[in-house]
């Protein structure tokens, strides 16, 4: 029997646990879900009490982690991206191989010879972006350099969206991850790539202003904005030497020129609390950072400022949020990024029976034998219900699947690791294809 | 015999040690003038070696800092902000009054009982900005409250700038304190202030576009933009009620809008490396902030973008930097900001006989007996040369004639504190005047 314990039960877990519970028997596995709520951790495994149990853990609590980390053979981390270190530093020291959605944080590089050493596995980078993202990526990229090919371009843009038939709002949005991080998508410095051979630099001001529209089959258009840095994984691809390379995120096409009026007016800031009374409205919120008007209405005052048509689908867009319906906030003495969010939170929320959407869409460009080729792939997950969301599949399923190939022995390669190799991508791939979350491929003229 | 430490022989304490010096007979004073570099301050002391001497001091050496400041009887730190608190923990143990031209951390107002025990003065941002803007703003303020004024308005603006008679470039600036902060002014969060009762913010990147003009009799039009906290005194001056309250930086006429080319682009970024090659020139440098576009040259293509007039006056100021020259930049692996920072270092070098310039400016809106009245109070202050520039005379002279007040007793306050009472900011100003530092003042009809 193979010990697998899961830290944190948090929603884009359930599809994972779900995973690992329906194949419990035929891989001889035995499952711990470990929660902070043991609620939680409970309700996670109640289809599969025979296989599963769910306890309530603090993961930070030092000895209470340890001593569940010890007792299984493989310890998959949903903890956020902060706990990571403490985690994989148990495993190294407890003997034990991870895996993980989060991202490597270059201490964990650094500690890449320990693992190999002890002979264990950290495998990270395995949820959806980042996760699916490489596999997909990594298997066409292959593909064409073993035909010969030399890459010319490579972009990839990813999307955490609404499903077509739930999606009845001017935004063609609502949130089915962090809040938190969609107020505060792309701040912390300028977005960084390459294209035709020169390093590019987006400031945050500008960044929802320079997108690219992007055309996927059946679900309509998208704008794509640049996520911070692109060239991150430029050598992980081996890309060295491409004269493009773009990573961003997807949004229905319109909400970029929209958010775009949330940033030049300051309302995404989260540097400090703004100074509102109790019972301010939404025009209170947003005169804050508007220049002074004596004459004029709040809505016209914005409309002039950001230079909008006073008609145009932007003003409709913050018209549906009720910005200007003199409505109160309920909430006082956040930063403006915490009272927008606030809002967003009950206007753009996945409701009980709305379904989620994954959209992502690569483009590679190359030359073979003198001919200039281009390949389109896009991906297209549509959420089953609240608990098998979109989100939740593509995160959890490909990490599920690499228990399998970490638990039996198909893994050769030991260390810190992302999914690049065809060993990882191109079993886990084939097996999502057949839970029909499957890549569209075409050529495209050049 | 009172013994005088100055810590730190930098630009801005050359007029605090001439006048220390001059009067050192007088008030029976020896004076200490520390430096990391001794020939610094040798140098600084060369006039007067008779009452002073120069030595060697690295500040950051807590022995050798106590040791020095144990010799003395009052201490004049001119050392950078992070080093303030090293400085005045000291200054509390050997029980030695302190005076600088540093903001009060809140750590310092937490020890504020502790050096009214001891009997100890900390006379804090006792400069120019933080420093003669509040003694002269306090001097009017008081004087409207004896007279049963009512505070409706208070704007209050400061620029370091060039002289007329030296302003020979289309930017109207050179270069008169810390270059790096010229560069990154504005940044770290949104400006605050208050606008008829309501608190408005101003983003980073709207913050030159918001700007001011304000006329200065004499000199001509200057713009001000808001600086990051003009609340931060609302209380320290008595205002917790005031509608309006702005205070902000002057630049000259135009000098903002051309600045807000840098900004837009994303030029003045201090958190990334760019990626920018040995010999890459300035059209370089500015394409790594601008769209691609194949077939138009740097100058057009930032023109287009910013939408800037291409025969403007922004584009004759970025014309006038040589940036579309095709000169490398000769710097590599910096922040936007700092290769920036390298490019107007050269453009913006104050020479050897140019002038500098200090402007502040004051506006006062209130009501007294049913009327209502205003006051502009205005300083322009010309340096004499290199050394006694008019920052240096502005930062040091408060500072020195502040040293009289403290060891001749004039000053009953214990404590930390700002000049913001009579008892400092009469004899401050009365003596400033003697010596040509004088504001000018007007009624304006409202």
């Amino acid at each position: 029997m193979r010990k697998i314990l899961i830290l944190g039960a948090g929603r884009s877990a359930s599809s994972l646990i779900h995973y690992l519970i329906a194949h419990a028997r035929e891989q001889d596995w035995r499952i711990t879900v470990a929660d902070k709520e043991e609620s939680s951790a409970a309700r996670m495994v109640a289809g599969g009490t025979e296989v599963a149990t769910g306890i309530g853990l603090d993961a930070s609590d030092t000895q209470a982690r340890g001593t569940a980390i010890g007792e299984h053979d493989l310890i998959i981390s949903m903890l956020p991206a902060f706990m990571h270190m403490d985690v994989v530093q148990d495993c190294l020291r407890l003997k034990k191989h991870v895996i993980t959605p989060s991202y490597v944080p270059d201490a964990l590089w650094a500690m890449d010879a320990d693992f190999k050493q002890a002979g264990l596995v950290v495998l990270n980078e395995m949820g959806l972006d980042p996760g699916i993202d490489h596999m997909s990526a990594m298997r066409i990229l292959d593909r064409i350099r073993r035909e010969g090919g030399t890459m010319e371009a490579f972009e990839s843009y990813t999307g955490g969206l609404v499903a077509p038939e739930s999606d009845d709002n001017p935004w063609g949005y609502k949130i089915s991850w962090n809040p938190r991080n969609v107020i505060l998508a792309g701040q912390g410095g300028a977005a960084k790539y390459i294209r035709d051979g020169a390093t590019k630099y987006i400031p945050y001001h500008k960044l929802y202003q320079q997108t690219v529209r992007v055309e996927v089959d059946g679900l309509g258009a998208f704008d794509g904005y640049a996520n911070r840095d692109s060239l991150k994984y430029r050598s992980h691809y081996g890309l060295e030497h491409i004269p493009t390379l773009l990573r961003g995120t997807l949004r229905k096409a319109g909400f970029c020129q929209a958010w775009d009026a949330f940033v030049q007016l300051g309302c995404t800031e989260d540097g400090f609390a703004m100074e509102l009374g109790a019972n301010a409205t939404w025009s209170d919120f947003l005169d804050a950072f508007l220049p002074h008007c004596q004459e004029c209405a709040t809505r016209e005052n914005l409309a002039n400022y950001l230079g909008l048509e006073h008609q145009g689908e932007t003003m409709r867009k913050l018209d549906w949020l009720g910005l200007f319906d003199g409505r109160p906030i309920g909430i006082a003495g956040r930063s403006p990024a915490a009272t927008l969010q606030h809002l967003l939170e009950q206007k753009w929320k996945l409701g009980p029976t709305d379904k989620d959407l994954v959209v992502m869409w690569h483009h590679f460009r190359y030359h073979v034998e003198g001919q200039h080729q281009s390949i389109h792939a896009s991906l297209a997950v549509i959420g089953k219900d609240q608990t098998e969301t979109a989100m939740a599949q593509t995160v959890g399923l490909p990490i599920a699947m690499a228990c399998k190939l970490v638990l039996n022995g198909e893994l050769q390669d030991r260390g810190v690791m992302l999914p690049l190799k065809p060993v990882i991508y191109e079993p886990v791939l084939n097996e999502l294809e057949t839970l029909g979350i499957t890549f569209h491929e075409e050529e495209v003229e050049v």
